[in-house]
């Protein structure tokens, strides 16, 4: 390993900023005041980002993202639910998978790896289902780097009356989302997405309606939404013991967030990263998997060269030995890879990527794409 | 606020060693062979404190350390057991209170917060019910720092064929325990306890029969230890995005544990952390709640004193502003504060938060304890 630390392209965790891993280098008490109040902070700057204080709580929880919106359909979707979940790739396929485990009735309806589940789809299911209560779907399904219309599903989900909960994991901070134009029951995000924070903590924003109806629901203690909110409330603290330290590097995290301008110019430096990355790509012959219309700048799947002497695994020790560590693919038909475009990395970091690529699959001697 | 940070006399959150902290300035990818390898050794560390490596599975969680007790118990209880929760404190009725929210039969045995449960009266219970199938209760009750006879009841419940369930939460670690000669099914931790690491993950040592049994039970996907265990055995990584920078400290914080001597150096200083504050106490005047005889050197309760010019908020804060952070009670029935002895602290820190006590105690003119 070189002595200088790679820089990370994956989509969470990723490459954070030296300060806010500096943020990390003080032991805060869970009970004191001051530790409350950089949760407060943390969980009101959170909600102002999706423009959502009137309307929804930000409750924030221990544990990876998986664990937020666990959390979030055993508190929000009724025992006697039914949940339809909107697949395009693994993340989606884990909404059902939570549903099932939780014993809540669901249905799915999947489309292609490379088709985004449209408002006419959600309309027709609505239609067909009266039975359903709740849509559930990924705004970027990380497995590819896909963008759903979020927005105009949830239209059709808000005519029909029905609540939506939204996976925005890898968007949320970067992509627009707003909670008075987009009604939702429930979007989750974590501290290690776009937020560029240390993994460890996810947050759901729950509409304050439906979490105030939504005590004694869950099934499980500690990922119980409604009174993790409550017991925050009422006493500032969280009910079990917080990632101190994952929650001093988020509030940090939020500084230079805003620093950098907000949404708008985190969304601009990534969807300058993703551009310098396609079009670098593109130059060595390596062909993105989603066409440009619905590939977020969050991640891109590229096609694995077709070539015998390309090979993953060697390919990518090769490339986190010129400092850049890539993501492997996550389809099971199409052999590909994915690079991460979120986190504390530039225009300049990317092409410096691509160029790590090219020098390696020279040295590999790869020859067809 | 003064410009050097508070010393932590809490039970986790607690004070961790610069270096420690200095281990989260890196960003590890959690795909990555490396990070694996140290996610490996951290288990294999871990397991190895008790002497496990045997018998026992090390199954890292994400999230604090309810998570990895509900896991365990959700996980390692069949839907049709029936557990028996042994209760002296707070954290014996949140054993209770999982079992209740994930709808496993449980009765409950209280006694006193100044009362061990015995051996005796386990044989009593469990010769009176035999349709209970697991024994569960917490070796070091963090609510008043008293030390259950774990070795004498696991004695008991090996003998009527049960399982049994230990939250040693506060005491892996510190106190001795022995996976040889004490049988459990479960036993649980967390990294920011007396391993001395920052919070964010728990860890079960699951008995790996009990735990190759539990496939399909979990009331949960993201707490569901088989599944952990089983995905992490096959691929090296965590499930769901780990608490990187959490993980990486854990480490490094095992490194500076065996520095120690291990065990027996850890029980050594905070059994010196324990008694100077006892004594240091005592000559202030202020009297601690338990018996020596039951008094683990993890936590300690002390009684208010009793004089209207004491009042908990302003004591702490004064405290506080002279560099360490105290603990309130969580008593029901007595006025107390509570002083932790666990962390990256020695007798002289604690020798030092007595003088601080006293000054304070002077300032305020209390002078009835
Ligand atoms: C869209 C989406 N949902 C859920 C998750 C799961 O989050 P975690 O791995 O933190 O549990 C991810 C992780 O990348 C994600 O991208
Ligand atoms: C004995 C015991 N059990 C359980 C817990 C709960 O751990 P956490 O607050 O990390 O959820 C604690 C915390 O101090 C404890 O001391």
């Amino acid at each position: 390993m070189s002595t200088v630390a790679p820089i990370l392209l994956t989509p969470g965790p990723l490459t954070t900023s030296a300060r806010t891993r500096r943020a990390m280098m003080v032991d805060w008490g869970s009970w004191d005041d001051s530790f409350n109040q950089l949760t407060a902070r943390v969980c009101q700057q959170l909600v102002t980002i999706i423009n959502g204080a009137d309307s929804h709580h930000c409750v924030p929880l221990q544990g990876s993202g998986t664990f937020a919106v666990e959390a979030a359909i055993g508190t929000l979707v009724p025992r006697d639910g039914h949940v339809l979940v909107l697949i395009n790739g693994a993340y989606g396929k884990r909404l059902a998978k939570i549903c099932e485990v939780l014993g809540r009735r669901f249905s799915t309806y999947e489309t292609a790896e490379d088709q985004p589940t449209t408002a006419s789809d959600v309309e027709r299911l609505l239609r067909a289902n009266p039975s359903i209560t709740h849509v559930a779907l990924i705004h970027c399904e990380t497995s590819t780097g896909i963008l759903n219309p979020l927005a105009d599903i949830s239209m059709v989900v808000a005519h029909h009356g029905k609540g939506l909960i939204i996976d925005a994991m890898s968007s949320f901070g970067a992509l627009p989302i707003d909670a008075q134009k987009i009604p939702f029951d429930a979007l989750i995000a974590a501290s290690g997405k776009c937020m560029e924070g240390a993994p460890g903590m996810g947050f759901v924003f729950a509409h304050k309606t439906s979490l105030a109806n939504a005590a004694g629901r869950s099934h499980s203690l500690a990922m119980d939404l409604h009174d993790q909110h409550a017991y925050m409330a009422k006493t500032g603290q969280w009910r079990f013991t917080p990632p101190t330290h994952v929650v001093a590097a988020l509030h940090e995290a939020l500084v230079q967030y805003h620093e950098e301008g907000g949404l708008p110019g985190r969304y601009k430096r990534y969807a300058a990263n993703c551009q310098t990355l396609l079009d670098g790509m593109a130059r060595l012959g390596i062909r993105s998997f989603l066409p440009d219309a619905i590939q977020a700048p969050i991640i891109v799947t590229f096609h694995a060269p077709k070539d015998s002497r390309y090979q993953f695994k060697a390919f990518y020790e090769r490339v986190k030995a010129k400092g850049f560590i890539l993501y492997p693919g996550k389809l099971t038909e199409v052999e590909t890879f994915r690079v991460g475009c979120i986190g504390h990395v530039s225009p300049h970091d990317m092409q410096a990527a691509v160029n790590a690529i090219g020098e390696v699959l020279k040295e590999m001697e790869v020859q067809h794409f």
